[in-house]
């Protein structure tokens, strides 16, 4: 067990560098499905110009591109560094079963990466202003959701 | 100030009710440049299998893609409900100024999304066992991070 995670984790970090010297940022990650199926990506923000491209948000969205589903339930990701929010909120959307890091948010920080921080901002102990995020109720607000639940043919997710 | 907040979080919930309608998530989002450049979208994610096509995040693609940056400073960032962690942090990675939301989480939650559990879980408040996260230092695991640092031609974000 422990010697499967540690082969993944590796390739993983083998991404990783490789993705620097391809001028994309220092981050890997494998997917790897309940029947071995495996799917590989690296980060790819600045090649692509996505600030979403994180490595883990890149092989959820080339596993289910190429497998045609929008759940990956069960699935295990293996990251090079320690999942950022945004990418630990994509693999629950996307019912990843478990996640194995090897570097960690602070040795992210160290090269420069905001992940700690945005950690910080998620926990309530970050300075707020940073971005604010405020509530506006209009009226209406909430007629999406009762289309939503009135659309008989809604694919839930 | 505040009429303009509502114009922009209307079009949102319209954007919303329109993506029912079209067979998609009941999610709207508008995001707009300092000098009103305005990006619409809506979310995606059953139509295009990818569990991280929220309306928040697709805004947050396009108006990169198009305008050709990796960051959005000082845009402001309008969505028809409560942002849920990932497209907060992808908005902090995206550097937005700040958002705008007219529904909330709970909202979401009475219609069958995961949203406000997703929230629990960041702040460690949720059974962890849903998504178990765990760390497994190997050798080399900062080896990306100094090549990186060792890259000249590094471009950072």
């Amino acid at each position: 067990m422990e010697e499967r995670v540690t082969a993944h984790l590796r390739r993983a970090v083998e991404l990783a560098e490789e993705s620097v010297a391809a001028g994309g940022g220092p981050f890997g990650a494998v997917l790897v499905m309940p029947d071995g199926r495996t799917f590989e990506a690296s980060n790819r923000v600045t090649l692509e110009n996505d600030p979403t491209a994180h490595a883990e948000v890149m092989a959820i969205r080339r596993a289910c591109r190429e497998l045609g589903v929008f759940e990956l339930r069960d699935a295990t990701l293996y990251a090079s560094c320690e999942p950022c929010p945004m990418c630990l909120a994509a693999s629950l959307w996307a019912r990843v079963g478990s996640v194995y890091f090897a570097a960690d948010r602070f040795a992210a920080a160290r090269a420069g990466f905001s992940d700690a921080e945005f950690y910080d901002y998620l926990a309530g102990t970050a300075d707020p202003s940073v971005m604010p995020v405020e509530q506006l109720p209009i009226p209406d607000a909430e007629r999406p959701f009762d289309r939503w639940r009135a659309a008989p043919d809604r694919v839930e997710y």
